[in-house]
């Protein structure tokens, strides 16, 4: 099938709401016979999506495959910008530096780079992000926020923000959030978020929002060496969760929360993001390249910055550091 | 000429600091005859070396060519990394689109994006830069300091350190720093840098530094629209400049600030800078994009952020504004 015609077919049912788009309908959109109709219908069966056809109704698409190409997320997509564009690959080294190319090249902002499988995935401070084929979400989003490169960490939690709240109407598990860009359930790590940018001193030209989740993966998937510390949506609620649904939901939770961001500022998703830190109010150690810090975690300043006051009653600014949570109380 | 056995004869004029370097040495270093050896020798007449010859001493290179290809570059230069690599291209839209992609795929630091012409090379705020063919220097070098993004301003002013001094030691002038980013002569703009970045929260990943420099301009090559704010080298000193000579002039300046600047910090750089600076202790206007702040401008902060003291005794940091100096006393 041709992807132009794959994709208005993908839309005419996405408009229609789950309601039955009638053989007749598809007919006058495509400008094709209804024997051509049943044929494309077909191929969508084969590509992996499940149909309901009812007589003198129509179509309806029940199920989709359970896979990441620009047809599943363009399917029952509700965003304006966010995800309307699609890169997808099935393999690649990393999201992160296709996205940093196409963002070179001027590409529409909330275009979206996905992969089934990364080879060389990365978190912060290059530590390595498994990303396993076909089992999670590896994809990199571009934005290109009009403001100064010191609020970028902004952006970073404006994105975990918008996933806590995506895997919740997904999934019903509640995450939480560890500074500044892991999202946890039951204290291991099913996502993490990698912000990155280009800029000058004046301004951000883009910034390019790495995101991993670990989706379908089972707990005995995991490796020797991460299996304490991580963990995946499916492996925590017993159930396969459909990805591009997933991701359709992060997307329209980011361009809500980005356009409240653009108009009123950073301090509506601050509240949110206190809200789900697992680390606000608890003692911790913060591990920076300079040195440890012991004390209480106060909060985030307007610029995403962790607030932490040491015994001594100083309050430290932290721009850079790991976190745990202290056993001293 | 192949280029490797080009860049092999280069590198021995280099090394033998402008003595005369013998036909028979030629001929045991690159494993040819003494026939060969005269071949390349007049090669390079070709492409505009001049060449003194003499009888048992052997040859010197006694001028090159006004080109900036890797030849030109790489002929005398004495750094240890920066210019070490050149991406030399005739004709580009912007050698710092050229770096962001090369800087993405990984090559080495200091290498150094070259271009004789650029169709839309650009400043601070995508504003436009004049780069006419054959006639400034237009080029981007790319670094990797292991510092936080909100040091990146401090490279812009660590640049302008370096090409205030290497103008200084090829032409004899003396010009100052306009902050963040601008070289007058007399008043008039010679030099712009534009500092860009590829970073996370953490750690600064690249900087691409973009050096446009008016070099061989006359006066009347100015349009009408700049001819009162631009100058170049040529016109202010009356002579033409060799810009391979000041390009490696300027590597070489860069390259010590930068080892001073990451082993010992920004302290060093700031005095320098304050040294060079145009508005420092005057009173001026600084317009923003939020609104303009008129005061004195008491000097730079270690971040590299401009302090505005204003008529009621308030301190303002200035991140990002264009200045001007105020005729109010």
């Amino acid at each position: 099938m041709q992807s132009d015609i794959r994709r208005t077919l993908l839309e005419m049912f996405t408009n229609s709401k789950e309601e039955y788009v009638s053989g007749q309908k598809i007919s006058d959109m495509l400008g094709c016979s209804r024997t051509a109709v049943w044929k494309h219908i077909e191929d969508l069966r084969k590509e992996g999506y499940e149909l309901e056809a009812v007589r003198k109704k129509g179509y309806r698409i029940v199920n989709k495959p359970n896979k990441v190409s620009e047809n599943e997320l363009i399917l029952g997509l509700q965003t304006k910008k966010i995800g309307q564009h699609v890169h997808y690959e099935e393999v690649v080294e990393s999201t992160q530096k296709i996205a940093h190319r196409l963002a070179q090249e001027g590409v529409q902002e909330g275009t979206v780079v996905v992969a089934e499988e990364q080879t060389s995935g990365r978190g912060r401070l290059d530590r390595v992000w498994h990303s396993p084929k076909g089992t999670g979400v590896w994809m990199s989003i571009i934005l290109r926020p009009t403001v100064p490169p010191q609020n970028a960490p902004q952006l970073t939690l404006l994105t975990a923000v918008a996933v806590v709240q995506a895997i919740q109407e997904v999934t019903g598990i509640s995450p939480q959030i560890k500074w500044p860009n892991d999202i946890l359930i039951e204290g291991k790590k099913a996502v993490g978020i990698l912000t990155e940018m280009q800029a000058d001193a004046d301004r951000i030209h883009s910034v390019i929002i790495g995101i991993g989740i670990n989706v379908n993966q089972q707990q005995q998937d995991f490796s020797d060496a991460i299996k304490d510390i991580a963990t995946s949506l499916a492996a925590e609620t017993g159930e396969l969760i459909n990805r591009a649904t997933l991701m359709q939901t992060i997307f329209l939770k980011i361009e809500s929360l980005y356009e409240e961001y653009l108009k009123n500022g950073f301090g509506l998703i601050k509240v949110l993001w206190e809200t789900y830190a697992i680390s606000i109010g608890k003692r911790i150690i913060a591990r920076t390249l300079r040195g440890s810090i012991e004390g209480w975690a106060k909060g985030i300043t307007e610029d995403g910055v962790l607030l932490v006051e040491d015994d001594l009653g100083v309050l430290h600014h932290i721009h850079s550091a790991d976190i745990e949570l202290s056993t001293r109380k």
